[in-house]
């Protein structure tokens, strides 16, 4: 047998209610809870049963039973990802403010697994969803548009669903990577590797069309928009813009590390733009793999900013994202919404601060 | 009015029920989710609509207006420090593949937001609870004990909490700390700062006896545990300990920072043992301050490995622990508590690994 502390006497539970009464322990719960019908004499029963012990029938009492609280349901795409984590302290933050509990699934960048947390979320009663898309769209824009017509309003939090008509909080990605890809070309380099690009096969016959075509149709819309900002760049400059330069294939550290192998040595990169820490971390180990130094023998900026790149020798220079201010941004949207506020879908774009520090050199 | 792609036919929703059948939405929810009474001529009805309607009266249906799944709810302290990202993975993993999905909720290292925590999924109806205590003791314990006397059996991973009896999975800190310390002792190194120690005020007269009391009532073991392992090594190997060379005061960058000010300054140190990516991070901005070369002039043990850490100039000496079995080991732990698996509590604990990088210099 457990003991209790004497200092704390312990609560009554359900059990010891409904046996109290000799009533079964969900006609007890029904009473409790104020959910169900049960007869008038059972009710009474254990109305004077749960008084002489001392049960509490308070809102958490009967939450507990129903499930029914103030809570906001989030799905990250990678809880692993350090920006997701830094997004998800914003959303927690303002939530808590406004007396809303928060509870987080992630989808591991599944789509399955994304239509499953909308579903478990559905059950568990939340009362509105935050989602950061895993890229799929049929089968997690369907869970959505379903939890939508039971009345859960979704916002969407940096990046969107193609196919999912709601309100969402995003970068300005397009505009960040323009500026990083214009302070690159201004310090004289013009062989600019881009890790990762639009989601195309490895060794896709990868023209500006077929790149830009897959930018704009790409599921995840985040990527595909930082590419665009890389051609705006170019263009602006009138710097012809070399398509094998652009990453294909494989999304991960290793397919960088395959990329950068072989722009490294046959493309003449004189810099990289890393948009995921994986390719940061992928564009560090490959140059020091080739003997290049950064930023005397190659030049890098990496989004997103990260403790790490500021103590790191040399300091990397990187496109911080507001990553708290997003979180919170959306979770006010949701809050909003909750309120009743606005048939409109609102999409709104928060800006990135361009963090200069050492990791690039001037080649005029 | 919102368009549906016409390879996807809408589904019918329960207002849609409610309405053909022509009685009110909680009555169609509760014949449809199997719960509470309603009059047997409004059952039939309701009955009859959806199936005029082709709704569907799955397990999800019912588990929607019940909120009753398999889930299984995870409280980690931290969600922004990726030991606890990768912890989680491995939660997520070995749930998923028993069937059971994972709802998680940060409570940002604070005892109150815990035990909220702790009340928000049981009124979730979660099926067992995994925790990473956030060091507080009683509020924290008090709701988890509750938790399991309504029959949520809890686990307890990472850290343990003083004064709740329940099963864990735990890191060997202690082993852990030992082995990095003997490490920089046979390289010749005396003079090595613990970041951090034993919570202690700062500038407390901390000397070994006040430390080792402190740590073995610490709230959150393993701090505690890491700063015994540290004064194992030494006495294994005969050397004396200076306690002014472990820190105590604010555990978080800027409490590294003033420690390290302070101990790189007057205190000789030649060496520095960081037990959290905070206190590495610290470490590294507190070198490049001091303008201590890492290893020539200052060598370097990090708690957790990370990628950086292997990208680092120089590659930074780490113990790297594994998360993902820590993971993957507690929902194991939990998941066999569900199909009723034994009454004594178990505590489990996993070796980390030394990964002998370029961080530290050989002094003899």
């Amino acid at each position: 047998m457990k003991s209790v502390p004497s200092h704390e006497p312990a609560k009554p539970t359900l059990s010891e209610v409904s046996e109290r009464a000799g009533v079964g322990r969900s006609s007890a719960a029904r009473v409790l809870g104020g959910y169900g019908s049960v007869s008038a004499r059972t009710r009474e029963r254990v109305l004077a049963a749960a008084a002489e012990l001392g049960y509490e029938t308070n809102e958490l009492a009967r939450s507990m039973n129903t499930g029914v609280t103030r809570t906001i349901g989030v799905i990250l795409a990678d809880l692993s990802n350090p920006f997701f984590a830094g997004v998800l302290r914003g959303i927690a933050d303002a939530t808590r403010r406004a007396g809303y509990g928060t509870i987080v699934i992630s989808s591991d960048e599944d789509e399955g697994l994304e239509a499953d947390a909308v579903r478990l979320l559905t059950a568990k009663q939340v009362d509105g969803i935050i989602v950061a898309p895993a890229g799929g769209r049929d089968a997690s824009a369907s869970a959505l548009r379903s939890a939508a017509e039971r009345g859960i309003p979704v916002v969407q939090i940096d990046r969107t669903l193609r196919g999912l008509d709601a309100d969402a909080v995003v970068l300005d990605n397009r505009d960040a990577a323009r500026e990083a890809t214009d302070y690159l070309l201004a310090a004289g380099h013009r062989r600019i590797a881009l890790a990762w690009g639009p989601a195309l096969p490895a060794g896709a016959d990868a023209d500006l069309a077929a790149l830009t075509s897959a930018a704009l149709t790409s599921e995840i819309t985040s990527t595909g928009e930082r590419f665009l900002g890389y051609v705006d760049a170019f263009a602006d400059a009138g710097v012809p813009l070399r398509p094998e330069l652009v990453m294909t294939g494989a999304q991960n550290i290793a397919g960088v590390e395959e990329f950068l192998a072989r722009t490294l040595t046959d493309g003449d990169v004189t810099a990289i733009i890393a948009t995921e820490q994986d390719s940061v971390i992928a564009a560090l180990s490959a140059a020091r793999d080739h003997g290049r130094r950064i930023p005397q023998d190659l030049s890098l900026v990496a989004f997103d900013d990260s403790p790490w790149a500021e103590v790191h020798d040399p300091p990397i220079t990187t496109v911080r994202q507001p990553l708290h201010a997003l979180g919170e941004r959306a979770a006010g949207r949701l809050l909003s919404r909750l309120e009743g506020g606005g048939d409109r879908v609102i999409v709104s774009h928060l800006a990135s601060e361009f963090i200069d520090r050492r990791s690039v050199r001037r080649l005029r």
